[in-house]
Protein backbone atom coordinates (compact mmCIF):
# COMPACT_ATOMS: atom_id res chain seq x y z
CA UNK A 1 0.00 0.00 0.00
CA UNK A 2 1.60 3.39 -1.28
CA UNK A 3 -0.26 5.40 1.39
CA UNK A 4 2.48 4.43 4.15
CA UNK A 5 5.00 6.41 1.93
CA UNK A 6 4.05 10.22 3.14
CA UNK A 7 3.39 11.29 6.52
CA UNK A 8 0.69 13.51 4.93
CA UNK A 9 -1.27 10.29 4.22
CA UNK A 10 -3.09 7.64 6.04
CA UNK A 11 -5.35 5.59 4.40
CA UNK A 12 -7.99 4.96 6.85
CA UNK A 13 -8.44 8.77 7.60
CA UNK A 14 -9.04 9.53 3.57
CA UNK A 15 -11.09 6.27 2.95
CA UNK A 16 -13.14 7.73 6.17
CA UNK A 17 -13.36 11.01 4.32
CA UNK A 18 -14.47 9.80 1.48
CA UNK A 19 -17.27 8.17 3.17
CA UNK A 20 -18.52 11.65 4.73
CA UNK A 21 -20.05 12.07 1.41
CA UNK A 22 -23.08 10.26 0.67
CA UNK A 23 -22.87 10.56 -2.84
CA UNK A 24 -19.32 8.75 -2.23
CA UNK A 25 -20.86 6.42 -0.10
CA UNK A 26 -23.75 5.67 -2.73
CA UNK A 27 -21.48 5.27 -5.42
CA UNK A 28 -19.57 2.79 -3.41
CA UNK A 29 -15.94 4.04 -3.51
CA UNK A 30 -12.98 2.23 -2.22
CA UNK A 31 -9.70 3.56 -1.80
CA UNK A 32 -7.43 1.65 -3.60
CA UNK A 33 -3.97 3.68 -3.01
CA UNK A 34 -3.09 7.15 -2.04
CA UNK A 35 0.39 8.77 -2.04
CA UNK A 36 1.76 11.81 -2.69
CA UNK A 37 2.25 11.37 -6.28
CA UNK A 38 -1.40 9.32 -7.16
CA UNK A 39 -4.47 8.63 -5.63
CA UNK A 40 -6.38 5.34 -6.70
CA UNK A 41 -9.91 4.57 -6.33
CA UNK A 42 -12.30 1.90 -7.42
CA UNK A 43 -15.94 2.09 -8.05
CA UNK A 44 -18.26 -1.12 -7.95
CA UNK A 45 -20.52 -2.16 -11.16
CA UNK A 46 -24.07 -0.94 -10.02
CA UNK A 47 -27.76 -0.44 -11.60
CA UNK A 48 -28.67 3.09 -11.77
CA UNK A 49 -25.44 4.77 -13.60
CA UNK A 50 -26.88 4.05 -16.82
CA UNK A 51 -27.11 6.40 -19.96
CA UNK A 52 -28.77 4.07 -22.37
CA UNK A 53 -29.76 0.35 -21.80
CA UNK A 54 -28.35 -1.29 -24.71
CA UNK A 55 -26.16 -1.54 -24.36
CA UNK A 56 -25.90 -0.65 -21.30
CA UNK A 57 -22.97 2.51 -21.02
CA UNK A 58 -22.02 4.48 -17.85
CA UNK A 59 -23.39 7.85 -17.82
CA UNK A 60 -21.13 10.60 -18.40
CA UNK A 61 -22.35 12.66 -15.50
CA UNK A 62 -21.02 9.21 -13.24
CA UNK A 63 -17.50 9.41 -15.13
CA UNK A 64 -17.17 13.40 -14.07
CA UNK A 65 -17.77 12.78 -10.80
CA UNK A 66 -15.37 10.36 -11.05
CA UNK A 67 -12.68 12.65 -11.90
CA UNK A 68 -13.86 15.57 -10.19
CA UNK A 69 -13.17 13.69 -7.10
CA UNK A 70 -10.01 11.84 -7.88
CA UNK A 71 -8.31 15.39 -8.79
CA UNK A 72 -9.51 16.69 -5.43
CA UNK A 73 -8.30 13.62 -2.93
CA UNK A 74 -5.48 13.73 -4.98
CA UNK A 75 -4.46 16.82 -3.35
CA UNK A 76 -5.63 15.51 0.16
CA UNK A 77 -3.46 12.88 -0.61
CA UNK A 78 -0.67 15.07 -1.60
CA UNK A 79 -0.86 17.11 1.95
CA UNK A 80 -2.88 20.42 -0.47
CA UNK A 81 -5.80 21.37 1.53
CA UNK A 82 -8.41 21.77 -1.12
CA UNK A 83 -12.03 22.57 -0.48
CA UNK A 84 -14.02 22.70 -3.77
CA UNK A 85 -13.99 22.46 -6.65
CA UNK A 86 -14.40 25.61 -8.83
CA UNK A 87 -14.20 23.75 -12.56
CA UNK A 88 -14.17 20.49 -13.87
CA UNK A 89 -13.20 19.64 -17.49
CA UNK A 90 -13.91 16.01 -18.74
CA UNK A 91 -13.12 14.15 -22.51
CA UNK A 92 -14.94 10.87 -22.82
CA UNK A 93 -12.89 8.44 -25.03
CA UNK A 94 -14.84 5.31 -25.53
CA UNK A 95 -18.03 3.71 -24.06
CA UNK A 96 -17.83 2.54 -20.52
CA UNK A 97 -19.80 -0.85 -20.32
CA UNK A 98 -21.03 -2.22 -16.91
CA UNK A 99 -18.09 -3.81 -14.55
CA UNK A 100 -15.54 -1.90 -12.12
CA UNK A 101 -14.04 1.23 -12.49
CA UNK A 102 -10.68 2.64 -11.97
CA UNK A 103 -10.13 6.22 -11.14
CA UNK A 104 -6.63 7.42 -10.93
CA UNK A 105 -5.88 11.17 -9.88
CA UNK A 106 -2.39 13.69 -9.72
CA UNK A 107 -1.57 16.44 -8.82
CA UNK A 108 -0.64 18.90 -11.49
CA UNK A 109 0.00 21.82 -9.57
CA UNK A 110 -1.06 22.76 -5.83
CA UNK A 111 -1.40 26.84 -5.23
CA UNK A 112 -2.57 29.54 -2.77
CA UNK A 113 -5.23 30.32 -4.86
CA UNK A 114 -5.85 27.56 -7.33
CA UNK A 115 -5.04 23.78 -7.74
CA UNK A 116 -5.42 21.56 -10.76
CA UNK A 117 -5.19 18.07 -10.54
CA UNK A 118 -6.29 15.48 -13.42
CA UNK A 119 -7.76 11.94 -13.22
CA UNK A 120 -8.14 8.96 -15.87
CA UNK A 121 -10.73 7.10 -15.70
CA UNK A 122 -9.97 2.93 -16.41
CA UNK A 123 -12.03 -0.36 -17.11
CA UNK A 124 -10.82 -3.39 -15.34
CA UNK A 125 -9.19 -4.30 -18.94
CA UNK A 126 -6.42 -0.72 -18.25
CA UNK A 127 -9.00 0.98 -20.97
CA UNK A 128 -8.88 4.49 -20.76
CA UNK A 129 -12.23 5.20 -20.61
CA UNK A 130 -12.63 8.88 -19.48
CA UNK A 131 -9.80 11.38 -18.28
CA UNK A 132 -10.05 15.11 -17.35
CA UNK A 133 -8.91 17.87 -14.69
CA UNK A 134 -10.53 20.24 -12.45
CA UNK A 135 -9.23 23.48 -10.46
CA UNK A 136 -10.14 23.12 -6.63
CA UNK A 137 -10.14 26.52 -4.33
CA UNK A 138 -7.74 25.94 -1.10
CA UNK A 139 -9.07 26.22 2.35
CA UNK B 1 -45.90 24.44 -22.26
CA UNK B 2 -43.50 25.20 -24.85
CA UNK B 3 -42.93 21.80 -26.12
CA UNK B 4 -46.13 22.63 -28.55
CA UNK B 5 -44.17 25.49 -30.57
CA UNK B 6 -42.26 22.82 -32.81
CA UNK B 7 -42.65 19.95 -34.66
CA UNK B 8 -39.44 18.29 -34.02
CA UNK B 9 -40.13 18.38 -30.22
CA UNK B 10 -43.09 16.05 -28.49
CA UNK B 11 -42.52 16.83 -24.76
CA UNK B 12 -43.63 12.76 -23.72
CA UNK B 13 -41.26 11.35 -26.00
CA UNK B 14 -38.68 13.72 -24.61
CA UNK B 15 -39.69 12.45 -21.46
CA UNK B 16 -39.66 9.29 -22.36
CA UNK B 17 -36.09 9.44 -23.45
CA UNK B 18 -34.86 10.84 -20.38
CA UNK B 19 -36.35 7.90 -18.45
CA UNK B 20 -34.75 5.66 -20.34
CA UNK B 21 -31.43 6.16 -18.52
CA UNK B 22 -31.13 4.43 -15.10
CA UNK B 23 -29.19 7.29 -13.77
CA UNK B 24 -31.72 9.54 -14.71
CA UNK B 25 -35.08 7.73 -13.38
CA UNK B 26 -32.40 7.58 -9.89
CA UNK B 27 -32.15 11.37 -10.06
CA UNK B 28 -35.62 11.67 -9.94
CA UNK B 29 -35.23 14.39 -13.93
CA UNK B 30 -38.90 15.89 -14.65
CA UNK B 31 -39.27 17.43 -18.02
CA UNK B 32 -40.64 21.08 -16.83
CA UNK B 33 -40.50 22.53 -21.03
CA UNK B 34 -38.80 21.64 -24.21
CA UNK B 35 -38.59 23.68 -27.30
CA UNK B 36 -35.95 24.99 -29.86
CA UNK B 37 -34.77 27.46 -28.09
CA UNK B 38 -34.52 25.79 -24.22
CA UNK B 39 -35.33 22.69 -22.26
CA UNK B 40 -35.90 22.89 -18.82
CA UNK B 41 -35.34 19.54 -16.29
CA UNK B 42 -36.24 19.13 -12.61
CA UNK B 43 -34.40 17.18 -10.43
CA UNK B 44 -35.85 16.78 -6.64
CA UNK B 45 -34.27 17.29 -3.38
CA UNK B 46 -32.80 13.53 -2.63
CA UNK B 47 -30.65 12.14 0.13
CA UNK B 48 -27.48 10.11 -1.65
CA UNK B 49 -26.30 13.09 -3.68
CA UNK B 50 -24.10 15.07 -1.19
CA UNK B 51 -20.77 15.82 -1.11
CA UNK B 52 -19.93 17.09 2.70
CA UNK B 53 -22.92 16.97 5.66
CA UNK B 54 -22.48 19.85 7.27
CA UNK B 55 -23.94 21.99 5.82
CA UNK B 56 -25.28 19.73 3.18
CA UNK B 57 -24.07 20.54 -0.20
CA UNK B 58 -24.69 18.87 -3.48
CA UNK B 59 -21.32 16.87 -4.92
CA UNK B 60 -20.46 18.50 -7.97
CA UNK B 61 -20.50 15.22 -9.96
CA UNK B 62 -24.32 15.58 -9.68
CA UNK B 63 -24.81 19.16 -10.99
CA UNK B 64 -22.12 18.09 -14.10
CA UNK B 65 -24.13 15.20 -14.81
CA UNK B 66 -27.11 18.21 -15.14
CA UNK B 67 -25.25 20.51 -16.72
CA UNK B 68 -24.12 17.29 -19.20
CA UNK B 69 -27.62 15.66 -20.07
CA UNK B 70 -29.51 19.25 -20.06
CA UNK B 71 -26.79 19.81 -23.40
CA UNK B 72 -27.91 16.66 -24.87
CA UNK B 73 -31.64 16.97 -24.49
CA UNK B 74 -31.53 20.97 -25.93
CA UNK B 75 -29.86 19.23 -28.73
CA UNK B 76 -32.19 16.72 -29.07
CA UNK B 77 -35.10 19.40 -28.41
CA UNK B 78 -34.12 21.30 -31.04
CA UNK B 79 -34.09 18.24 -33.96
CA UNK B 80 -30.58 17.67 -33.49
CA UNK B 81 -29.92 13.95 -33.59
CA UNK B 82 -26.96 14.07 -30.69
CA UNK B 83 -25.68 10.81 -29.56
CA UNK B 84 -22.72 11.11 -27.07
CA UNK B 85 -21.11 13.53 -24.96
CA UNK B 86 -17.25 13.99 -26.27
CA UNK B 87 -16.63 16.44 -23.80
CA UNK B 88 -17.46 18.45 -20.97
CA UNK B 89 -17.21 21.91 -18.88
CA UNK B 90 -18.50 22.90 -15.76
CA UNK B 91 -17.84 26.06 -13.85
CA UNK B 92 -18.72 25.83 -9.92
CA UNK B 93 -20.15 29.24 -8.69
CA UNK B 94 -22.30 28.89 -5.74
CA UNK B 95 -22.40 25.76 -2.96
CA UNK B 96 -25.64 23.86 -3.83
CA UNK B 97 -27.49 23.35 -0.50
CA UNK B 98 -30.88 21.00 -0.49
CA UNK B 99 -34.00 21.62 -2.42
CA UNK B 100 -34.81 21.45 -6.31
CA UNK B 101 -32.63 22.09 -8.69
CA UNK B 102 -34.05 23.43 -12.06
CA UNK B 103 -31.33 23.05 -15.00
CA UNK B 104 -32.02 25.10 -18.15
CA UNK B 105 -30.05 23.47 -21.59
CA UNK B 106 -29.71 25.44 -24.79
CA UNK B 107 -27.53 24.78 -28.08
CA UNK B 108 -24.57 26.80 -29.03
CA UNK B 109 -24.04 25.29 -32.22
CA UNK B 110 -25.15 22.54 -33.85
CA UNK B 111 -22.79 20.76 -36.59
CA UNK B 112 -22.17 17.57 -38.73
CA UNK B 113 -19.03 16.61 -36.86
CA UNK B 114 -19.81 18.23 -33.06
CA UNK B 115 -22.41 19.87 -31.65
CA UNK B 116 -22.36 22.25 -28.85
CA UNK B 117 -24.91 23.19 -25.75
CA UNK B 118 -24.93 25.15 -22.98
CA UNK B 119 -26.91 24.57 -19.44
CA UNK B 120 -27.14 26.41 -16.07
CA UNK B 121 -28.04 25.39 -13.04
CA UNK B 122 -30.50 27.21 -10.69
CA UNK B 123 -32.00 26.61 -7.17
CA UNK B 124 -36.11 27.16 -6.69
CA UNK B 125 -34.99 30.68 -5.53
CA UNK B 126 -33.33 31.31 -8.80
CA UNK B 127 -29.94 31.36 -7.94
CA UNK B 128 -27.22 30.27 -10.75
CA UNK B 129 -25.07 27.50 -8.43
CA UNK B 130 -23.31 25.89 -11.66
CA UNK B 131 -23.16 26.35 -15.23
CA UNK B 132 -21.39 25.12 -18.51
CA UNK B 133 -20.94 23.50 -21.66
CA UNK B 134 -21.00 20.14 -23.66
CA UNK B 135 -20.06 19.22 -26.61
CA UNK B 136 -21.48 16.19 -28.48
CA UNK B 137 -21.22 13.55 -31.15
CA UNK B 138 -23.92 13.68 -33.75
CA UNK B 139 -25.44 10.42 -34.54
CA UNK C 1 -21.44 54.53 -26.32
CA UNK C 2 -22.73 52.48 -23.75
CA UNK C 3 -19.72 53.08 -21.47
CA UNK C 4 -21.15 56.43 -20.31
CA UNK C 5 -23.73 53.96 -18.44
CA UNK C 6 -21.98 53.33 -15.37
CA UNK C 7 -19.53 54.80 -13.01
CA UNK C 8 -17.08 51.84 -12.79
CA UNK C 9 -16.48 52.19 -16.43
CA UNK C 10 -14.34 54.95 -18.35
CA UNK C 11 -14.25 53.96 -22.20
CA UNK C 12 -10.69 55.76 -22.60
CA UNK C 13 -9.16 54.54 -19.45
CA UNK C 14 -10.12 50.59 -20.58
CA UNK C 15 -8.68 51.43 -24.05
CA UNK C 16 -5.41 52.87 -22.47
CA UNK C 17 -5.65 49.62 -20.44
CA UNK C 18 -5.83 47.20 -23.34
CA UNK C 19 -2.88 49.27 -24.66
CA UNK C 20 -0.33 48.71 -21.96
CA UNK C 21 -0.05 44.98 -23.32
CA UNK C 22 2.04 44.82 -26.50
CA UNK C 23 0.22 41.74 -27.62
CA UNK C 24 -2.99 43.66 -27.48
CA UNK C 25 -1.02 46.69 -29.66
CA UNK C 26 0.02 43.97 -32.15
CA UNK C 27 -3.30 42.69 -32.71
CA UNK C 28 -4.96 46.49 -33.03
CA UNK C 29 -7.64 45.78 -30.61
CA UNK C 30 -10.10 48.93 -30.47
CA UNK C 31 -13.00 49.32 -27.48
CA UNK C 32 -16.39 49.69 -29.04
CA UNK C 33 -18.50 49.68 -26.10
CA UNK C 34 -17.99 48.68 -22.49
CA UNK C 35 -20.52 48.65 -19.74
CA UNK C 36 -21.71 46.53 -16.47
CA UNK C 37 -22.99 44.21 -19.13
CA UNK C 38 -20.98 43.46 -21.56
CA UNK C 39 -17.90 44.39 -23.73
CA UNK C 40 -17.31 44.55 -27.27
CA UNK C 41 -13.96 44.87 -28.23
CA UNK C 42 -13.08 45.06 -32.41
CA UNK C 43 -10.02 43.84 -33.90
CA UNK C 44 -8.80 44.71 -37.65
CA UNK C 45 -7.82 42.17 -40.48
CA UNK C 46 -3.70 41.53 -40.48
CA UNK C 47 -1.31 39.21 -41.81
CA UNK C 48 0.36 37.28 -39.40
CA UNK C 49 -2.75 35.41 -37.68
CA UNK C 50 -3.52 32.78 -40.12
CA UNK C 51 -3.22 29.15 -39.26
CA UNK C 52 -3.57 27.70 -42.86
CA UNK C 53 -2.77 29.97 -46.18
CA UNK C 54 -5.54 28.29 -48.42
CA UNK C 55 -8.23 29.39 -47.97
CA UNK C 56 -6.57 31.48 -45.18
CA UNK C 57 -8.25 30.86 -41.82
CA UNK C 58 -7.26 32.88 -38.54
CA UNK C 59 -5.29 30.66 -35.87
CA UNK C 60 -7.35 28.82 -33.04
CA UNK C 61 -4.79 30.74 -30.56
CA UNK C 62 -5.64 34.54 -31.68
CA UNK C 63 -9.46 33.43 -31.22
CA UNK C 64 -8.60 32.02 -27.70
CA UNK C 65 -6.66 35.28 -27.49
CA UNK C 66 -9.91 37.49 -27.63
CA UNK C 67 -12.37 35.32 -25.65
CA UNK C 68 -9.39 35.46 -22.70
CA UNK C 69 -9.22 39.11 -22.94
CA UNK C 70 -12.51 40.12 -23.67
CA UNK C 71 -13.55 37.72 -20.87
CA UNK C 72 -11.20 39.99 -18.51
CA UNK C 73 -12.13 43.40 -19.66
CA UNK C 74 -15.67 42.21 -19.16
CA UNK C 75 -14.66 41.92 -15.77
CA UNK C 76 -13.07 44.70 -15.38
CA UNK C 77 -15.41 47.11 -17.26
CA UNK C 78 -17.79 45.62 -14.88
CA UNK C 79 -16.21 46.89 -11.73
CA UNK C 80 -14.90 43.73 -10.89
CA UNK C 81 -10.60 43.73 -10.10
CA UNK C 82 -9.70 40.64 -12.03
CA UNK C 83 -5.92 40.29 -12.46
CA UNK C 84 -4.92 36.97 -13.89
CA UNK C 85 -6.55 34.31 -16.55
CA UNK C 86 -6.45 31.09 -14.04
CA UNK C 87 -7.86 28.86 -17.05
CA UNK C 88 -9.34 29.11 -20.32
CA UNK C 89 -12.03 27.05 -22.30
CA UNK C 90 -12.81 28.03 -26.42
CA UNK C 91 -15.12 26.27 -28.47
CA UNK C 92 -14.38 26.25 -32.34
CA UNK C 93 -17.83 27.02 -34.51
CA UNK C 94 -16.75 27.71 -37.88
CA UNK C 95 -13.15 28.71 -39.70
CA UNK C 96 -12.87 32.42 -39.63
CA UNK C 97 -11.94 33.65 -42.95
CA UNK C 98 -9.85 37.05 -43.10
CA UNK C 99 -11.90 40.66 -42.15
CA UNK C 100 -12.48 41.91 -39.18
CA UNK C 101 -13.39 39.94 -35.72
CA UNK C 102 -15.76 41.42 -33.16
CA UNK C 103 -15.31 39.78 -29.70
CA UNK C 104 -18.50 40.22 -26.73
CA UNK C 105 -17.38 39.62 -23.15
CA UNK C 106 -19.70 39.06 -20.40
CA UNK C 107 -19.56 38.27 -16.90
CA UNK C 108 -20.75 35.20 -15.66
CA UNK C 109 -19.96 35.24 -11.89
CA UNK C 110 -17.93 37.71 -10.02
CA UNK C 111 -16.21 36.20 -6.84
CA UNK C 112 -13.75 37.14 -4.19
CA UNK C 113 -11.69 33.78 -4.91
CA UNK C 114 -12.67 33.34 -8.70
CA UNK C 115 -14.51 35.03 -10.94
CA UNK C 116 -16.08 33.74 -14.29
CA UNK C 117 -16.72 35.31 -18.24
CA UNK C 118 -17.72 34.15 -21.17
CA UNK C 119 -16.99 35.64 -25.04
CA UNK C 120 -18.41 35.53 -28.11
CA UNK C 121 -16.30 36.03 -31.47
CA UNK C 122 -18.34 37.24 -34.64
CA UNK C 123 -17.22 38.35 -37.98
CA UNK C 124 -18.34 41.34 -39.34
CA UNK C 125 -21.64 39.68 -40.73
CA UNK C 126 -22.15 38.64 -37.27
CA UNK C 127 -22.21 34.36 -37.74
CA UNK C 128 -20.68 33.18 -34.21
CA UNK C 129 -16.92 31.94 -35.03
CA UNK C 130 -16.23 31.14 -31.95
CA UNK C 131 -17.32 31.13 -28.29
CA UNK C 132 -15.69 30.08 -24.93
CA UNK C 133 -15.07 30.76 -21.01
CA UNK C 134 -12.45 31.80 -18.76
CA UNK C 135 -12.07 32.12 -15.03
CA UNK C 136 -10.11 34.65 -13.48
CA UNK C 137 -7.86 35.55 -10.01
CA UNK C 138 -8.90 38.50 -8.29
CA UNK C 139 -6.46 40.89 -7.08
CA UNK D 1 16.64 13.65 -33.04
CA UNK D 2 13.50 11.32 -32.14
CA UNK D 3 12.01 12.62 -35.49
CA UNK D 4 13.81 9.40 -37.26
CA UNK D 5 12.15 6.89 -34.29
CA UNK D 6 8.74 6.60 -36.58
CA UNK D 7 7.83 6.03 -40.40
CA UNK D 8 4.60 8.47 -39.67
CA UNK D 9 7.23 11.14 -38.97
CA UNK D 10 9.72 13.38 -40.86
CA UNK D 11 11.55 16.39 -38.93
CA UNK D 12 11.73 18.80 -41.89
CA UNK D 13 8.20 18.17 -43.56
CA UNK D 14 6.70 18.51 -39.98
CA UNK D 15 8.72 21.41 -39.54
CA UNK D 16 7.49 22.83 -43.16
CA UNK D 17 3.99 22.38 -41.90
CA UNK D 18 4.66 24.63 -39.27
CA UNK D 19 6.05 26.90 -41.22
CA UNK D 20 2.69 27.10 -43.64
CA UNK D 21 1.24 29.33 -40.88
CA UNK D 22 1.74 32.78 -40.45
CA UNK D 23 1.09 32.75 -36.97
CA UNK D 24 3.51 30.46 -36.78
CA UNK D 25 6.06 32.18 -38.53
CA UNK D 26 5.45 35.39 -36.67
CA UNK D 27 5.77 33.20 -33.35
CA UNK D 28 9.27 32.04 -34.27
CA UNK D 29 8.15 28.31 -34.07
CA UNK D 30 11.40 25.90 -34.30
CA UNK D 31 10.48 21.67 -34.27
CA UNK D 32 13.08 20.52 -31.88
CA UNK D 33 11.90 17.18 -31.66
CA UNK D 34 9.15 14.38 -32.86
CA UNK D 35 7.81 10.92 -32.35
CA UNK D 36 4.87 8.87 -32.25
CA UNK D 37 4.87 9.39 -28.16
CA UNK D 38 5.82 13.34 -28.35
CA UNK D 39 6.47 16.65 -30.08
CA UNK D 40 8.64 19.23 -28.85
CA UNK D 41 8.78 22.79 -30.36
CA UNK D 42 10.38 25.85 -29.01
CA UNK D 43 9.51 29.63 -29.25
CA UNK D 44 11.72 32.11 -28.95
CA UNK D 45 11.70 35.53 -26.52
CA UNK D 46 9.64 38.66 -28.57
CA UNK D 47 8.44 41.52 -28.24
CA UNK D 48 4.81 41.70 -29.03
CA UNK D 49 3.67 39.65 -26.52
CA UNK D 50 2.93 40.33 -23.73
CA UNK D 51 0.16 40.85 -21.47
CA UNK D 52 1.31 43.31 -19.06
CA UNK D 53 4.71 45.29 -18.62
CA UNK D 54 6.38 45.68 -15.52
CA UNK D 55 7.11 42.55 -14.86
CA UNK D 56 6.73 41.45 -18.71
CA UNK D 57 4.39 38.84 -18.82
CA UNK D 58 3.82 36.60 -21.51
CA UNK D 59 -0.03 36.84 -22.81
CA UNK D 60 -2.02 34.24 -22.13
CA UNK D 61 -3.46 34.12 -25.37
CA UNK D 62 0.26 33.09 -26.59
CA UNK D 63 0.40 29.95 -23.75
CA UNK D 64 -3.15 29.07 -25.74
CA UNK D 65 -1.83 29.26 -28.88
CA UNK D 66 1.20 26.94 -28.39
CA UNK D 67 -0.77 24.58 -26.04
CA UNK D 68 -3.54 24.10 -29.15
CA UNK D 69 -1.17 23.61 -31.92
CA UNK D 70 1.17 21.40 -30.06
CA UNK D 71 -1.53 18.90 -29.01
CA UNK D 72 -2.63 19.48 -32.99
CA UNK D 73 0.82 18.49 -34.73
CA UNK D 74 1.57 16.32 -31.44
CA UNK D 75 -1.34 13.95 -33.37
CA UNK D 76 0.23 15.24 -36.75
CA UNK D 77 3.80 13.49 -35.38
CA UNK D 78 1.96 10.33 -34.69
CA UNK D 79 0.59 9.74 -38.06
CA UNK D 80 -2.95 11.05 -36.98
CA UNK D 81 -4.47 13.28 -40.08
CA UNK D 82 -5.70 15.89 -37.25
CA UNK D 83 -7.31 19.23 -38.88
CA UNK D 84 -8.81 21.56 -37.13
CA UNK D 85 -9.18 22.47 -33.42
CA UNK D 86 -12.82 21.13 -32.15
CA UNK D 87 -12.02 23.15 -28.39
CA UNK D 88 -9.43 24.05 -26.16
CA UNK D 89 -8.55 24.09 -22.72
CA UNK D 90 -5.46 26.14 -21.20
CA UNK D 91 -4.90 26.19 -17.12
CA UNK D 92 -2.22 29.02 -16.46
CA UNK D 93 -0.16 27.57 -13.30
CA UNK D 94 2.95 30.77 -12.88
CA UNK D 95 2.99 33.80 -14.98
CA UNK D 96 5.83 33.54 -17.77
CA UNK D 97 8.56 35.90 -17.93
CA UNK D 98 10.77 36.75 -20.92
CA UNK D 99 12.10 34.30 -22.36
CA UNK D 100 12.08 30.75 -24.63
CA UNK D 101 9.05 29.12 -24.25
CA UNK D 102 9.00 25.13 -24.68
CA UNK D 103 6.27 23.50 -25.42
CA UNK D 104 5.30 19.77 -25.34
CA UNK D 105 2.48 17.54 -27.34
CA UNK D 106 1.31 14.37 -27.18
CA UNK D 107 -1.55 12.33 -27.74
CA UNK D 108 -4.46 11.24 -25.16
CA UNK D 109 -6.83 9.69 -27.78
CA UNK D 110 -7.05 9.24 -31.34
CA UNK D 111 -10.09 8.43 -32.83
CA UNK D 112 -12.76 8.36 -35.95
CA UNK D 113 -14.55 11.01 -34.51
CA UNK D 114 -12.88 13.32 -31.95
CA UNK D 115 -9.21 13.02 -31.24
CA UNK D 116 -7.55 14.48 -27.78
CA UNK D 117 -4.24 15.76 -27.28
CA UNK D 118 -2.53 17.37 -24.25
CA UNK D 119 0.33 19.82 -24.08
CA UNK D 120 2.18 21.67 -21.56
CA UNK D 121 4.44 24.91 -21.24
CA UNK D 122 7.95 25.24 -19.71
CA UNK D 123 10.25 27.58 -19.68
CA UNK D 124 14.34 26.97 -19.86
CA UNK D 125 14.78 26.36 -16.10
CA UNK D 126 11.85 23.56 -16.62
CA UNK D 127 9.56 25.17 -14.51
CA UNK D 128 5.91 24.29 -15.87
CA UNK D 129 3.80 27.50 -16.70
CA UNK D 130 0.79 26.36 -18.71
CA UNK D 131 -0.82 23.42 -19.64
CA UNK D 132 -4.06 22.20 -21.25
CA UNK D 133 -6.04 19.84 -23.82
CA UNK D 134 -7.45 20.45 -26.98
CA UNK D 135 -9.86 18.22 -29.20
CA UNK D 136 -9.37 17.84 -32.89
CA UNK D 137 -11.11 17.29 -35.33
CA UNK D 138 -9.50 14.11 -38.13
CA UNK D 139 -9.59 15.28 -41.67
Amino acid sequence: MSSEKSANIDHASLQARLDVSSFHRWLGLHLISASEREIVIKMPEREDIYSVPDPQTVHGGILASLIDLAGLYALLAAGVPARATADLRVDYHRPAAPGTLRVTGRVIKPGRRICCAEAQVHNTEGVLLASGRGTYIPV
